[in-house]
Order: structure tokens, then C-alpha cells, then sequence
């Protein structure tokens, strides 16, 4: 029989354990998770119809984005955390100043990451390779920035709110750079080294707030009209161990807290460079759903409630996750042949391209795990 | 890229594929793979606070044995299921008559199993062992039931509402016999033979319209206090395969549609006696949530919704599930060392012994699985 201890009552008197601020996918998994593990949770979004508002009683009808809303939602949460890091700083810092509710990852953690400026210089300090980057002048010509970079070739990123390669110009030439400087004219970006790659990497780490750092496997992420559209592993590459370490070292010296993940390139030469960092649960690590003995979502969870953290051991030898991507045609039909696990993300509008949901499968090799999810995907008519 | 077919819309006009008649943690369970698997959902129970009232915008007030309220429900759902086979059959059929919703398992089904007399007799019938049992008539005594059934000691079992244990007395005398007599009087009930039992088993499958039948392994369940404690598998047992055969070709027979669990004793000299039978997700598969490629909450609805069945696949070699049974006390601290995961079912009151949640666990062998499951559920404080 087990036995039950008492424990002291937590020290707070806040309605919700965790508050997450939005409505989307990501915030769903988040609020499926927290109802298994019972952790009292609400949700901040704008409209019942979000993907997160349908799987919860505690959808809190609000803006993200309005001080009022947010002001009044983060006063019943003991945990605030979110799932988009291209939210506005100085107005959440602002709403939290009466509630002073804990944030994780912190704002100022949300504040480094999202701006690709300091995002990339917090990786040069710490030593983690990324592209060589310099940032983009008033001034600067195709000339200037090519000569700084030492490429005829670089990539213009905005500094803010680009994701899945949205918000990024290849340039390759004094046209090219003058149509990006046509479209973004004055918006504040860094020019990077252009870098031809072998494939897409990526790996999700979590820490919580005793310092325990754990992560899941290195996997190979394909992305298609700059959208992933896959994900297979576990990818076994020697030459990544030192950069794992030093993606851990580097979260203990900014005592990060969450869930958080890396996107690389695997140049041809084997080399990897960082590119992209999402301080949040990411498309790259639903596989985790099906495939681990714990899920993404679960570890951010555990993480930010500073809960013991253990290392995620696979279930399976291989695994891989396909998104769905909308038509923009109706009716949808969802089903599978197989046990191929469907993730639905009850999205309102079927538009063309946008993740609707995702594909999990497993099988002996990341390659056949591949051809599993793809089939199950191809099956399900979005 | 993924191709996307039109396909014809589904031929009703109810707002809901499926309605859950119920609101505990069964329906809780189900309810969220509903959504992962973007299958709109309804719930009908009493109480907001109710498990399954949680989770899930589409939760409808109501009480389940009220006409008027089934009436109205069943008339917004294509297809209704429920989590308790302890229904009024009469009423349902009655509250049914102008929604003329699919119900699945079938009404005829729900009462063909809700009644210990009418399940004993269909498993007798398709030569599926179980102990030997009489009707108790009003005139029985010890002395002639024991006659009837050749044995010095039997069991006493009510023949409706009667669960984990609940509603069975063990005679091993006239005066055991008195004071069941005393205690149920004129309630219906059977007399059956009492077996000594090695341990206890039990298997779960599925089946839908279209004829697909699969199953899950043999596993061992243990009880205590008469409530189920935990469940370790995958159990390996060569005279189970004729069972298994016979279970499913007695589901291909009476057409069942839905998951199915039975329950049965392994006698001392290895014979299989099928114990209870209940036509719905049960206790003794929470272990699939996290250990095979399907869920038996994903698999109910598959079958329900005639969706194409793959068989079950283990993803590790072994696996355990703990309940967590309420200690009275408060407050709860829900949080593990490890990664063996929690599934809470935030019911309002902790009662002691009340089924609060449970914990799964997976590993190389049953025996070390189950004690990940026990190491963690001691750990959480209910």
C-alpha cells in the first residue's frame, strides 16, 4: 500500500499554477500535458475558438498584448510562461509590476532570445559556433556588409519577429540586397555569412531553477517553402558532444529555466553552426509525444514548476514526426491506417500551408520511422 | 509535400462525432485523446467539477440517468459512448427514440454485460471458461447452493452495479450465507464457485463495424482491498492463445463494437476462468497510454468511429501502471524523480482509497516496472 505523507500547503494563493499567454498550438500540448500531470493551469487568448481554449475550462478570454488583460491574468497565476517569444517586453514587465508573478523562462531570458542581435552575440561570447554576423547600418551597402562579412553571399534576418524562415533574404548581389532594402527598408536586422549546408539539425534542452539540465537527442529537421515539414532521429554525429556541452554550459551561466531549443546547420564539412534559438517547447521536439518516456511539453512543465528532472530516455530505436499542412480546402478527414499517432491542433481556418497538426511514428531506423509518418500524413486529407 | 484529396463531408448535421456519457476519469482519459486526435467531443455529466468537465470546452450539464437530459444530448452527438456499463438501459433506449444516435458499444451490448447472469451465461455459451455459477432463488439456502454447485464455498455476487470488488461475498458456511442474505436480501444475485486463484489477468480488445479485431497482451492485475492496485505486463502465457482466439471469435459473433476488457483468474494449475467482463476502457490498460503505439482511449475511438484498427505494438519491452489511491488528506503534491508519468484525474474531493490518478512506468522486464511505477507513486503525496 503506499503511504501518504503530509506536505505543507504551496506558498501561494494564486488561483493557477501555471498561466500560459496564448492560444496556439504549443499552448495546447502545453494544457493537454498539465491536465495529465494535474497541474492547475490557465490559458490567456483572444478567442474561444484557439486551439488551446477548446481542451480547457480555464481559458481566460484576453490579449497577450493588451496591459489590462494581462495585468488582471497574471494576478492568478503562480507561473507565467508563454509560447511565443516575440512578445512586447516592456509592456509584460509593465503588467507584471503588481502581480510580480514568476515568469519562465524570465522576461529578460525572452528579451535576449528573441532579438537575433543579442541572441547571436550570446553565442559568439559563449563560444558555440554560429555564422559569422555583423549588423545591418543605415549606411551599409551590398559592398560594405560583403566586404565586413568577407562573402560575396550573406542572409539578412530582421532582428525581430522572423520564425520559420520568414523575415530572412538571401542576397547574392547588389539587386538582391537593394529588393530586400526596398521591402524592409529601416527595420532593424543583422546581415549573416551565407552558409551552404549538408542538412538541418536541431536538439531541445530544459533546465529548472536547481540547475538541472537535461535534453533530448540531436535530430535532423527538413524544412520546405521555409516551413518544417519533417523531423527523423535520433542523429548520431560524434562531432556534436562539445557543442552539447557547451549548449548546457551555457545555460547554467545564464541560469535559463524551461524548455528551450537549437536549430543548427551540419555544414559539409561535418561542421555545426547554431542558427536559430527558440526559448520554448518547438515543432522540432513533437516527436517527443509518442517516441520518449517524456514529452516536450511535460519537461517545460516540470522545469518551471522546478520539479526533479530526469534524463529522457527513448522508447524506441528510431522516430519521426511529419507536419500537416493545410489545403485551404475543406472538408478535413482524419485517420490513419495505422497506429501513427495524429496530434490535431483544432485550428478554425484551414489555410493553405499553415501546421494544422502533426504525424508521430516510430520504427527501427529514423529513415523508416520517415516513411511511416509520411504515409500516415499523406493518408489524412487536410 | 503532402497531397490533400477532397473527400465528402460527413453525412449528419450533429455538432459532435462523439458524446461521453459521464464525467470520470474514463471520460476524462477519452476525452483528451479526443482531442489530440481532433475528434469533436461532448461530455454529459452533473458537475463542472467533474474530471472530465475539465478538460474540454464542450462539456454539457446534465445528469446521465436524467431523460430529458440524455434526450436533448444524444440528439447534438453522432455516436454515444459511455464510461460506466451501469446504466438504465430502459431510459437510454427511451431518451434514444427520436435522436436515434449510434450507440457503441450497443445498447443490447451494455445489457447483455451490465448483468452478471446474462455475461456468465453469453462466455458458457461460446465455451469460454468461467467458474461454475447458479441463479440464487428466493428459497436457497447454503446447503442448496452448495449442493448445485458441488462445492463447500462459494461466492455471492449481486447480479447489476457490482465493480472492483464491490457486491461479492464470499460463503464458506450458513452463517456467511445468513449475513450476505441479510445485507442484499432480495437483491438479484448468482452463486459461483469459489477458485482458488494463482493471480489475476486481464486482456483488452477492440473491435470495430467493419470486423477488425485486435488486442493488447496478457497482463497480471493485482487487487488490494478489493480496488485494483497495480498492473505489470506484459505476462507470457502459452495456454493463453486458445482464450484469446475464443474472445475474439465470440466479439465476431455478437457484432461488439468498442474496447472490451476481461478480467480472469490463472488458476493454480494454470487454467484460465474469465472473471468480470466490462465493455469499456478499463483500469488494467492505463498502461497503453504511454507504452504502445495506440492507447486503448485512442483505440475506443477508432472502433467507435469505424476507423481502420493496426494491431497494438509494444514500444519497450515492459511496463507497469500504479493507482494512486486518495488518502483522505490533503493537500496533494503531485511530482516524481523520475519520468514515470503521472495521469491525474482532478477529482474534487481525495477520499481515501478513492482512485485519484495513476502512475505508469516502463522498463526491460514487468518486475522492474513496476517497481519504477510503486517508487513513484510513493513519492506522490495524495
Amino acid at each position: 500500500m503506499v503511504t501518504f505523507r503530509r506536505v505543507k500547503p504551496p506558498q501561494t494563493d494564486r488561483k493557477f499554477q501555471v498561466g500560459i499567454l496564448g492560444g496556439g498550438q504549443l499552448a495546447r500540448m502545453l494544457c493537454l500535458k498539465a491536465h495529465e500531470m494535474g497541474v492547475p493551469t490557465a490559458v490567456l487568448s483572444a478567442s474561444a475558438e484557439d486551439p488551446a481554449a477548446q481542451v480547457t475550462r480555464n481559458w481566460i478570454q484576453g490579449s497577450p498584448s493588451d496591459l489590462e488583460n494581462l495585468t488582471s491574468f497574471l494576478s492568478l497565476v503562480s507561473v507565467a510562461t508563454f509560447e511565443s517569444e516575440f512578445m512586447d517586453v516592456e509592456l509584460l514587465t509593465k503588467a507584471n509590476v503588481s502581480a510580480q508573478t514568476q515568469f519562465y523562462p524570465s522576461i529578460s531570458h525572452m528579451a535576449l532570445w528573441q532579438d537575433r542581435w543579442s541572441q547571436k552575440s550570446a553565442l559568439k561570447k559563449a563560444k558555440i559556433p554560429t555564422a559569422d554576423f555583423v549588423e545591418v547600418l543605415p549606411n551599409d551597402t551590398y559592398l560594405s556588409l560583403s566586404q565586413k562579412l568577407n562573402s560575396p553571399s550573406f542572409v539578412i534576418k530582421k532582428r525581430f519577429g522572423g520564425y520559420d524562415g520568414y523575415g530572412t533574404f538571401v542576397v547574392h548581389s547588389t539587386k538582391d540586397f537593394k529588393k530586400s532594402h526596398e521591402q524592409w527598408g529601416a527595420t532593424p536586422s543583422i546581415a549573416e555569412l551565407f552558409v551552404p549546408f549538408r542538412r538541418e539539425l536541431a536538439i531541445t534542452f530544459a533546465r529548472n531553477s536547481k540547475g538541472q539540465v537535461v535534453h533530448f537527442p540531436l535530430v535532423e529537421s527538413f524544412q520546405h517553402d521555409s516551413r518544417c515539414l519533417w523531423v527523423k532521429g535520433p542523429i548520431q554525429a560524434a562531432k556534436s558532444q562539445p557543442l552539447i556541452r557547451s549548449l548546457s554550459a551555457l545555460l547554467k551561466k545564464i541560469r535559463y529555466v524551461g524548455v528551450i531549443a537549437f536549430e543548427m546547420f551540419e555544414t559539409k564539412s561535418g561542421q555545426f553552426l547554431v542558427n536559430e534559438v527558440a526559448p520554448r517547447v518547438h515543432n522540432s521536439s513533437h516527436y517527443t509525444l509518442d517516441a520518449f518516456d517524456i514529452d516536450q511539453f511535460s519537461l517545460h512543465l516540470k522545469a518551471i514548476l522546478n520539479q526533479p528532472l530526469e534524463k529522457p530516455a527513448a522508447l524506441t530505436p528510431a522516430f519521426a514526426m511529419y507536419n500537416l499542412l493545410g489545403s485551404g480546402k475543406s472538408p478535413i478527414q482524419l485517420q490513419s491506417k495505422t497506429n501513427a499517432q495524429i496530434h490535431w491542433y483544432g485550428k478554425k481556418e484551414n489555410k493553405r500551408g499553415r501546421k494544422m497538426g502533426h504525424v508521430n511514428a516510430q520504427a527501427k531506423s529514423p529513415a523508416l520511422a520517415l516513411k511511416k509518418a509520411k504515409a500516415a500524413a499523406k493518408d489524412i486529407r487536410v
